[in-house]
């Protein structure tokens, strides 16, 4: 059975992506990274998400990323912006960007991926819904394709590791969709900010979750802190 | 003054770079990752070598990489080969080889980079005297600035993140004379795989450090348990 390293974090993006690669046939070994983001709710979330496919090998790591002081998602003296709607969300790179944070996840995936002899890494990356993130695009993700074709023994050896997004150019809408037909545990999903017992509602993560179940005509199932 | 991040394993190569960046007119955030390695000797002496330079900001984190399961260096269940002379060493990809290795450092470095606002990110790889590391080839260091000028905040805003390897084709014996110039503090660094408190004189990293010495003139201030 063809194997594939996939980046769970528990969120909508990657559980969606997840639910793909299984459908596609792969063995796959998801890879949690708990990189001292606020949401720690998350990886909750990602247990579950495994446990609920029954997988055998879920990879759970740690990587101390607090020095990494300007952004939102890794230090608790930047404030995660709590917005009235999605039209103030701007177009330029938001403080919840983690620098290098999807270069960073892909090479511990890539690591992970040749010891288990996989032969892709998926990612829930997206570019349309994705706030201005550089590391989200698809000139990105090729770039890093190449590196893992040259930088790599499994790649110098003619075996090179794909790097597969195949939410990349869904809209939230779409991707809320494909989730329900691949019949997702959605409800066990985590995609706020906040590290809350419920979603705040509020940040752009929340914001863009509940305009794509709207636009998809459908309710999530996650709970809120306020009717949004 | 201008900034750069420099990857600080506390061995020869790692030192030398750090000696190399700070005679260049850089400031130097020492970046000094533990993966959970066998030698984990090298972090005290990459902590003594930042000391050494008065360093204010060195940065030291964790990542549990014991997952990857088929290297020596974070496996224990993988055996450090010992060799009797250099002969011994194959062109082969070596079991010290640590999947993506060099691909995880760098992208860690580039995130502190970016959150310094560093320029470049150095790193002491070494295409000479390698052992036949893929992630050590001047190919994958070009693919991979090219990763940090399409997937960073700093790169789409125009001030890509340059990767730096001033020592990539130096033999090690060059490469002990440039340290000897810039006076390195080489009593303070260490290379073996094994993690004894005297370096075993006898896997790859012991042999061609001994090399070096030996083809630059220079005797090896470092304690060795036998007679090479």
């Amino acid at each position: 059975m063809k194997k594939t390293v996939v980046l769970l974090s528990g969120g909508l993006d990657s559980t969606t992506t997840l639910a793909y690669a299984i459908s596609k046939g792969y063995e796959v070994v998801p890879l949690t990274i708990s990189y001292g983001q606020r949401h720690a709710r998350e990886l909750r979330s990602a247990k579950a998400v495994a446990e609920h496919y029954g997988i055998k090998q879920h990879v759970m790591t740690d990587l101390d990323l607090s020095f990494l002081t300007t952004s939102a998602l890794t230090s608790s003296k930047v404030d995660v912006p709590k917005r009235g709607s999605l039209d103030d969300i701007s177009e330029e790179i938001p403080v919840t960007y983690v620098p290098a944070r999807n270069i960073i996840m892909l090479s511990i995936a890539a690591g992970l991926c040749e010891t288990v002899g996989g032969e892709a890494i998926f990612i829930g990356a997206n570019a349309v819904d994705y706030s201005g993130y550089p590391d989200c695009r698809p000139e990105f993700l090729k770039a890093f394709q190449h590196v893992l074709a040259v930088g790599t023994k499994a790649g110098v050896e003619g075996r090179p590791i794909r790097v597969e997004a195949p939410i990349l150019s869904m809209s939230k809408a779409e991707i809320v969709a494909l989730a329900k037909k691949l019949d997702a545990p959605l409800h066990l999903t985590w995609s706020c900010y906040q590290g809350g017992e419920k979603a705040c509602g509020r940040c752009d993560s929340c914001l863009l979750r509940l305009k794509g179940f709207h636009d998809a005509g459908l309710v999530d199932p996650v709970p809120y802190e306020a009717s949004p």
